[in-house]
């Protein structure tokens, strides 16, 4: 489906063009001039990008494109901006039952969209597409089956269970524009279901428990995440799912954990080593003991180095800080909230650690955190506490885990937006 | 001695008087008006001010006036001031051997001009005088010299040994711009000799053991100072100062120590409950165990809710900060640098902390923490590290007593400059 925008609405972004503005050009969009689709429909493929006569570009296609962000009347020029070929791949490793799916909810929402399946096809199918985003779910590369794996007695963990080639050579073609057969994994009924199709998203995550385990996967990844969720945590949130909502015995949680618990600990955990940015998840510190899993001490430990992304600090980059808001300008209820920030090293690596311990009573207490926040990658002063009361209802609004998920989102737009920028510029200057 | 002053070299200060700019009129300074001058010369008391322009006011006398910084040639209008008739008083409380007198000079210094005994009076004199201040010791105040203190069996800490009521008498005429006969207590024969004039001040500092321990001479203070050495590092420097350089025995210095204690804590310790500013000189915590008294951790407790003093913060006022300024940015040796600030309550007030342990290196560490520091009553950018650098060989230039003190110095000009500028104003309302 083509589409041609004169004066529309246009989305503002912050891709700078400048050197094209006022052209007025057509052009194929996501790698669809080099022929390189290997299946699958391309509605999305052919477009016409508007760009806003102040240099900023934007993209306005089938489904009205950009990220949702000030939307408004503009005057407008169609012109064709250098073609941008890559996808951009984002790797979130973690757990089952580790909060995966509410950050991705908080990863599309900035994106713009809310994330569905996709339209028609197979009901348990786990991915989910949004306006610039597909999400797919590792679990649909299970070589083995639910009785497969019972048959060899492996878990879902063990790579023997899981088709790392088949992963790299589409998560691979994807990268490269090209759409994919994707096998599904049918978590109810716990056999592989039939293939749905892929295109190439603007951003595709890749979710799961081995997105950073095949040296070939990793190296696709433009960006990754490790949840790094603690035993103790892990566990008070385990018994509140699986004993409260689901009925099952305290003693039949702590044996699945433990049944679980070697094979993770060999094929899951090593790939935080490999992280761009780690969410530790943690009991508090605020209360002595504590091992309630309520109030929680969460850590964002970020990778120092990584093109396109800086770690975000607080107050003055590179030295160690503890802060406790509460105080007088802000009265927080027990057990209060404490922020650390500070240089350290993390498998050998160069990080910086930013902690939060403690959740938030009101809106007031995020956004006095937020300003003192900086490499926020916002677009505005607000923006994070604006996400986080949007989806006030999701787990985890009140404390770091959306906290760090919400920033994680903003890096990850950051690091898409850098990316894409550089591609166009390298692409500009060869055809000047 | 009258003088006047056309186009002269003018000193920049920051007194607001812009309605009064551009007249030319003659004024008596200093109370001299009230003819409430008691006794003594008067020699600085008929001045005329000169003012720039740009309705920033400064006095150009026969002292050249001023705080010596900025000094520049400028287009200057003479001018009648309103006259300021107060002398502000500042009290300093510390036992003796505590760097009261290092303390002084960075004082004096902040204000402009080298402080002096007076001229041709007693050499055993204990005042020092420059261009804006005179400080006055109190053990002038002593009703019992040395022998008859050795008669009565007390100390000179001991209130009996002290004259409270002329302490109050005369420091209550000095601010009313009255000279005053003060009896000099000489510290090397041990005797009281003749008094001396002093000439009311700008600033009258009162330092020494009893300035906030008679209420009625607490009641004339405008801002107060404790000095609060902890046993442990007032051991460390006496065995520096009694030992190494007078050839004390360490016995006798233990015994001199717990001579004076008792005295020192009914009477002169409890003073800190009234200072605006306590600086306390504490052991490190960076070494474990450290009882050399080499490196220290000092705080500065700020009392809030002091009219024309607003507590110094880090980063952000009310709330609670550990910061370790050493990472990437500044590297510092061992033991490096801690930073503490937060609120806090001290015998009953609410006040602000601020602490610094471990000592600077190089320059570079203290002007990057001075870049951190907020409501530090600077007049540009980087003037506490230059007062620092001016007097690097001073004691404490390294550590948290040189930078407190220095600090403590820039408050006291700024209450001082705001006493005036208040003054003024309630004087020029009233012409109107």
């Amino acid at each position: 489906m083509a589409c041609t925008s004169g004066a529309a609405a246009a989305t503002s972004s912050s891709f700078s063009s400048s050197s094209l503005s006022q052209l007025q050009l057509q052009s194929h969009f996501h790698g669809q001039q080099s022929g390189l689709a290997s299946s699958g429909t391309h509605a999305e493929s052919l477009r016409t990008l508007t760009m806003r006569v102040n240099g900023h570009c934007c993209s306005s296609g089938g489904r009205g494109g950009g990220f949702g962000l000030g939307r408004r009347r503009a005057f407008v020029v169609t012109c064709k901006v250098a073609p941008v070929k890559k996808t951009v791949v984002i790797g979130l490793a973690a757990d089952s039952g580790c909060g995966k799916s509410t950050f991705m909810r908080r990863l599309t929402s900035i994106f713009g969209g809310a994330a569905k399946p996709p339209r028609g096809g197979n009901p348990d199918s786990n991915t989910l597409i949004s306006d610039t985003t597909t999400v797919i779910c590792l679990d649909d590369y299970h070589s083995l089956d639910r009785y497969g794996r019972k048959e060899k007695a492996v878990t879902a963990l063990d790579p023997r269970a899981n088709n790392f080639d088949l992963m790299y050579e589409q998560v691979k073609a994807l990268k490269e524009g090209k759409s994919v057969e994707k096998p599904i994994y049918n978590h109810v009924s716990g056999l592989l279901d039939p293939p749905e199709t892929i295109l190439p998203p603007k951003i595709l995550v890749i979710e799961g428990l081995h997105p950073m385990y095949d040296e070939r996967v990793r190296s696709l990844l433009d960006f990754s995440i490790y949840l790094d969720i603690s035993d103790d945590v892990k566990f008070a949130w385990k018994i509140q799912r699986d004993m409260a909502e689901r009925g099952h015995s305290l003693e039949s949680i702590k044996a699945s954990i433990r049944a679980r618990k070697p094979d993770f600990d060999a094929y899951i955990d090593p790939q935080k080593q490999y992280a761009d940015a780690v969410i530790q998840v943690l009991p508090t510190q605020l209360i002595p003991d504590d091992n309630e899993g309520k109030v929680l001490r969460v850590r964002m430990v970020m990778k120092e180095g990584v093109k396109y992304f800086e770690p975000v600090y607080l107050f003055d980059e590179g030295s160690t800080i503890n802060w406790i808001p509460c105080g007088r300008k802000l009265t927080c209820s027990y057990p209060g909230i404490k922020f650390f920030y500070g240089p350290d090293t993390y498998y050998g690596n160069e990080v910086s650690v930013l902690e939060m311990d403690g959740q938030f009573d009101k809106l007031d207490e995020l956004i006095y955190v937020e300003s003192h926040l900086s490499n926020i990658s916002t677009r505005f002063y607000g923006e994070i506490t604006q996400q986080m009361l949007k989806h006030g209802d999701f787990p985890g609004s009140n404390n770091g885990t959306g906290l760090f998920q919400t920033i994680a989102g903003l890096k990850i737009r950051n690091v898409y937006e850098r990316i894409l920028a550089d591609e166009r510029s390298v692409l500009n200057r060869a055809k000047i």
